[in-house]
């Protein structure tokens, strides 16, 4: 889409939403409308002209195409109402009230099973994963999420290489060539704002899996439905971030989020060289958010209902390994962290990680972190359901 | 198969076409034929001895397998007529009739949609891309294709390194195994003749996606499908070969295909170090096809129904990078161009573009490469159709 | 799982056996059993306490989670009874008569046709291709087995360059994050143990495709399949094992695996490099197996229902190309020892072979090494089945 996403769909500043809302892949001829059997068309008019049926088809060619919803009544599951994003590029795009709705059809996801009919959901759409950049979890994560709900899946384990790319493409034309092959693109790029540009560009939706030091907006949703899951509130809730604030996409996206709360906590707990910087904290002081820094893990731990534990990334230290290992040593949730928090609290980790949680915490109850990671599988099959057939 | 693919049977060299034309992967035994609910086996015999009904099972152990094409009744569409071709190997197979067949399969690909019958056609079908040098965008549009048809795919990204290969395995050896996986076999490979290689030794259909600086036959059928889809003919039509006419495969295939149809008029539009080669001028002139070079881009454009830009590939020029430079700026097609050309006509390319089509002229009706890259799908279901069900 | 997988199901010692034979993904919350309209699903509790129906949902929240097979009733198809293996790691969890079952199914395997309702009896599974080394001849294997059933599957060709595993991330936690995503893991690795390791992790079935120089199993049970095949028994054959029989993993794997067939014999042919060692030889006299070291390839070959070559592998020689030459030529299977076979004797590789048979062999109806290729996907499809759905 041409403009930056945002939620509400009444402030959206562009006039060709409507044409990404309907793109199914399903570009209904005309003259074969009448002799479609099982689906209920509904006709929408795309392009700055409007067309009347019957009108000449070659006024179609330039790409100004009459698009078709197919609402198809599946048992247990209605589709059709549109879904308020026409893509999924950054975390500001969602407010409370989105956030909770997506958090309920995740939890319907949770409950699909194989074979059932929900798992046909997104029979006959076709997901592309073009990745610039390997990231295998998210990739797999995306491409179970598709598969779970009946989709199939066109992969590109590295579209850096991707032999067009290298011989000078641009993104834009790279988004033009795989739209005409797919329903859905996710994306995950070296470069910020890359997914901004190919949603620019798309007549289909773009999910951000990730864009360099930028956004990577399913996985803070995963963070805040995790926790909405296993405290069982979002409002009047204490967090604890601890371990590299500076620079942890997740921690300082999921500060963000949970600013849309109640009566939130958040507790900042870093080495100094990788403090929680001054933008997050102002914009959670704007919007009337507690925040306090501490040094010391146990008394923050025995206050939160959620550590959220992060790994101190080497390659932010250059050559100043002496910096890194003291600051990766610090903070270190172990037994006897947990021996302190409270019995219906979390840790959560955005994974990999390395020794900053230790083993021997996998087994209590409240290690969170691979649970976490199978949320990601139930928000990223919401998100595609609602991209593709909508509420 | 053994010799050269040509489109004509009763031409054919060869002995053992129908092994490979009734090759499905569904290799019935003798005694549960009976046993099938659902399906018309059309028996047939291969190898060189003739078998009975009821005799040994342990004869048939020499690969004298006994094959039957299975005969579905689907809603709108009739399988079972065997295609003239058992691979798609090099441009020459095709004549004008079996070209105009072929565009009507493809025309009925852009009407299939997802969930509806026709989608279903390949569902059971195995392809399998084995790409020995990678090509993104040629993969994605041929798995695309199969998917849209129900089928599935079995892909290497960099078949090159497929550890056989890397220990000396032989072509033909790898063909072997991997039509075991498979029923049919998509070939990318940095050899000229390879894929004829690989279509002599498979029991299954080979597709050429490319063989080194040989042929790429999907690209040559989606660029003539592109002009009959866009100019409404192809005889009596004017086309502007522009760019690299030494080295570009697809100017040279698509000069070749035009030779087909009647009072066609090619101009050739080229910086002088990359001409158009002598042999397919005097194919041209060997076929009353009229033809003739020019320097003058503006005057051709103003004449043509279509100008078929092509990029100057900077690895041509080694280390004379000034020619490079010299030559990769002389033809651009930009908005200037536009103005003079007619209002029928269209830009096509057979992507990726670097600058020598500005993006300005992408948001003009006649800027038909996108639409042409789309057609690649269709074109390619349609010869997945025909390759692995038949007309 | 924790232990060792042993096959007899009384000699586990392991306490959480239940937990991973009845996880198929489907984790049936309790309020909603009585809604599921097709399954049967039979409940089995997990974990360390003891739940009853109706208790809090948040007890089941440290992985004690309520889990049922579901029977679902396939047009000639039962499934249900557990497999006595919960994960495929080594050929030495495999007794005689686990294997003759596992070679049952593999032949009605053979028979299932696509679009028959055999081909989708692992519809709506997933499974997980995690290879640490390129290994595109048994993935594709694995994939199309997968996929010939109606599964679908999650790819990773190069899983070393899993951005978590490059990070620093255990085996383990990449095993418990990926088993979030998918229904069975197919494994390759470059360490010998990684497949057990994964296995005590998972809590999904785990199949060894090679693990460095340790095992390879469905490598082992294909090749004692072939031979059951070709030769139409086991008890009583005559073999004989040519070329690297030091390092070849494949021939130690038979050679152990037909030690539990009566009467057969055992003929070494190797040069004096790369002989069989000593372990393999006490383990066979310990159980009975005849065996004997040979020269003589052409006395061996008549006498053999089996001739099973294997390459010289060069990379063993280090700069000993001299020696390694020497023992590559010394034992050519070519026409003449075709000459002095029995005529129901086969030739036998675990491919890709290079010159150490001939190419003119291929086409004598006792070349048995491309069908062999082939069972692997019978093999495959078979265990694939009995993980996932049981007998």
């Amino acid at each position: 889409m041409a403009s930056s996403p945002l939620f509400s769909m009444s402030t959206m500043k562009r006039d060709s939403f409507v044409m990404k809302t309907i793109t199914s892949n399903k570009e209904f001829k005309f003259n074969i409308l009448n002799k479609l059997p099982v689906t209920s068309p509904t006709l929408l008019l795309t392009g700055e002209n409007s067309l009347k049926w019957g009108q000449n088809e070659s006024l179609l060619r330039n790409r100004m195409q009459c698009r078709a919803v197919e609402v198809k009544n599946m048992p247990g599951y209605t589709t059709g109402k549109k879904f308020e994003l026409d893509d999924v590029i950054e975390a500001q795009q969602f407010d409370r009230e989105t956030l909770n709705a997506i958090f309920e059809v995740a939890k319907e996801m949770e409950n699909i099973e194989k074979n059932s009919p929900g798992s046909q959901i997104l029979k006959g759409y076709l997901m592309a994963t073009l990745f610039y950049e390997p990231s295998t979890r998210t990739r797999l994560s995306f491409e179970s999420a598709m598969k779970r709900l009946g989709g199939e899946v066109l992969t590109t384990e590295n579209a850096r290489e991707f032999s067009s790319a290298a011989k000078g493409e641009t993104l834009e034309d790279t988004i033009r060539t795989v739209e005409g092959y797919s329903d859905i693109i996710v994306m995950r790029h070296f470069e910020s704002g890359a997914a901004k540009r190919a949603a620019a560009t798309a007549g289909i939706p773009i999910i951000n899996a990730g864009d360099g030091p930028g956004q990577h907006p399913t996985q803070a949703l995963l963070d805040v439905y995790t926790i909405e899951r296993e405290i069982g509130k979002l409002d009047g809730i204490r967090v604890g971030l601890v371990g590299d604030l500076a620079n942890g996409r997740t921690v300082r996206s999921l500060a963000y989020l949970l600013a849309k709360y109640q009566d939130v906590k958040i507790y900042f707990v870093s080495p100094d060289v990788v403090k929680m910087k001054d933008d997050i904290k102002d914009y959670l002081t704007s919007r009337g958010v507690e925040w306090e820094e501490s040094v010391d893990l146990m008394e923050v731990a025995s206050k939160c209902d959620v550590v959220y534990q992060t790994r101190i990334q080497r390659e932010r230290f250059g050559e100043r390994i002496d910096l890194y290992e003291e600051a990766r040593g610090k903070y270190i949730v172990d037994e006897n962290v947990l021996k302190v928090m409270q019995k219906h609290a979390v840790v959560m980790h955005p994974l990999p990680r390395l020794d900053e949680i230790t083993v021997d915490v996998d087994a209590d109850p409240r290690a969170a972190y691979f649970r976490q990671a199978k949320n990601g599988l139930y928000i990223r099959m919401a998100l595609l359901k609602l991209l593709l057939v909508g509420w």
